[in-house]
């Protein structure tokens, strides 16, 4: 049996207020006056001055606001690459990304393609990429992805949705600022916290279990519950809280597996273009089969938060669009076999996921 | 407010008979055949193929036996640089500790002073230390200190214990296989798993405390109580889990501090070099003013384990030697402001601490 050798982000700071000191984090980092960092920053704050006179900028830095809208493309990556390169005399001194899951994806999958030739396509898989990335730094403005502690960002390419999982796809720096986190809408919140919970009830109950991922997915788990069930939780404790928990089930899952959830989320964002968190949760909710007690409890949080999830999005699908949905979602070989065990091909075929996706 | 900025581990891996893999761990960090790879080893080994048959030694690489009866010294630790710049022509390609915090603790205090000038007493602080150290490894045998995951490492000058604090000091990697510690005696196994539970302790009730240390702190400490109040775990589980406690404490107090135990236990271990671990349960036995109901648990462990502290081992002092002790005790400035608060020297006074001591 041979073990995972898990690269860990090199730095972390947390507290409220903490982006303050990006600056004093950055600076020491700077290459040259003409070695520029990037900030890939999500643009709903465009316009925020509370967020972004805050972003230290100096000489050539520049910063390019995204939607979050869709999911990260790699033709997208491909491009903002080129125009740094064509931009710019030197290579960056770093890429920052401040906002979402999509936002931090970028930032990792940007600062590895400016030292790596070629399309970002060729590098999703697992230990493709050869050289290390730029510096890169990650500032999460809402919390339940996990995206600030994996070793993957996921991309969606021409043939698949999957990620460039890589010892050098971890950032170099990340900053937690629950305080970032203050104004996001609730229904976001709710999608992306149930990222989290569904990384945690997917590690917990994954036959890749071990006592390091357990220990790191029951702590996450615990906060969510508090989170999402407590009704006396002041709200910048359930900021601070949420934050964390999206940290220990980063960690969780990176030393174990997500499961069902995540492999059929893949389906409809690759399809579909549903986002992530949202698409989660249109799934879970209907995999009791596979997670009794963790359904139960999320059918709970939804409707303690009044949270009502779209209906029949399948419902118009040709068999064709299932195929490809479906041979999306069967192709993450690992998940599944964290999920059911070695000999899953026994019980998940085309048809068991058909009926799944059918029902959504 | 400013937060701290803390480094992480670079690496780590997880598993029971991971040490197999140090081996493919190590040789892509080699520099040279002539820059060799220096294994610090706990001398209880010494003459147990089981482990030292698996410490993979190739060229020049060297095994040196450490006993770990008395806590590290700054004076040791200058006579091991010495002996290493003296006996190879290349800096060596890494320095491994394979042990308990001492042997952790020495691997990371010979990897920076081989980089840095001078004699490690004067590095004893906080941010002094000024070039990277050499690439560095750390293999727990025994679990509680944290020492894996810390930025310090805890040295017995001559003027003071004190770690040296810097962002170089934590190891590259961490090679974590719960299997080595399966031989730990029972009240080796118990002085320093209450390390750990000390850690936590000290975390959760100090004023230093944010939600990053307080979820890494409540898993340790539901970890610990698990394991020492919990009579159906199997030993395997119970060695996984403790060694993750370990993980988790190191990281709570990482950012945050330790408090009243740790500082009287210093004092101890300066004055009577008592060792790290018992100096803890020495103290903390006496600490119900200060911390009541984690007194009241680490009571029951003790009686649930047949535990029986030395008793009376400040019976015979000089006033001169209680005046050592409370002055390397009062001058940990940082853990009496955690546990206390800032006016911590309206309550804490020489006579205060005497009184404490005059118990053990």
């Amino acid at each position: 049996m041979s073990y995972k050798n898990f690269p860990m982000v090199s730095k972390v700071i947390f507290g409220r207020g903490s982006f303050n000191q990006l600056s004093d984090i950055l600076e020491p980092n700077r290459l040259n006056t003409s070695a520029p960092f990037i900030f890939f920053v999500d643009d709903v704050f465009k316009g925020n001055p509370w967020l972004t006179s805050r972003i230290p900028l100096s000489y050539q830095d520049k910063v390019v606001y995204v939607s979050a809208n869709e999911e990260p493309k790699t033709e997208q990556i491909d491009a903002y690459v080129e125009d740094i390169i064509v931009s710019f005399n030197e290579r960056p001194s770093g890429i920052i990304g401040i906002g979402g899951g999509s936002l931090l994806d970028i930032a990792k999958a940007v600062a590895i393609m400016i030292n790596n030739d070629g399309e970002s396509k060729d590098y999703q898989g697992w230990d493709i990429v050869k050289n290390p990335a730029v510096y890169h730094v990650g500032v999460p403005t809402i919390s339940g992805t996990g995206a600030e502690v994996s070793r993957t960002t996921i991309l969606t390419g021409p043939e698949r949705k999957l990620g460039i999982n890589s010892d050098y796809t971890p950032f170099d720096q990340v900053l937690l600022d629950p305080e970032l986190t203050k104004d996001v809408p609730k229904d976001q919140w709710f999608y992306t916290g149930m990222d989290c919970y569904v990384h945690c009830i997917e590690s917990l109950n994954g036959t890749y279990l071990n006592a390091f991922s357990q220990s790191y997915g029951e702590k996450a788990l615990e906060l969510c519950e508090e989170i999402f069930l407590n009704d006396d939780l002041p709200s910048e404790e359930s900021q601070d809280k949420l934050m964390m928990a999206s940290w220990h089930g980063g960690m969780s899952i990176a030393y174990s597996q997500v499961g069902v959830a995540h492999a059929m989320s893949y389906g409809l964002g690759y399809l579909l273009g549903v986002k992530h968190g949202i698409g989660n949760c249109i799934v879970f909710d209907h995999l009791e089969a596979y997670y009794p007690e963790g359904v139960a409890v999320f059918k709970q949080m939804k409707a303690k938060h009044n949270i009502t999830l779209p209906q029949g999005i399948c419902a118009d699908l040709s068999d064709k669009d299932f195929d490809i949905m479906i041979n999306v979602a069967l192709s993450l070989e690992p998940l599944w076999e964290n999920a059911i065990g070695k000999n899953w091909k026994k019980t998940i075929t085309h048809d068991t996921l058909k009926a799944l996706y059918k029902k959504m």
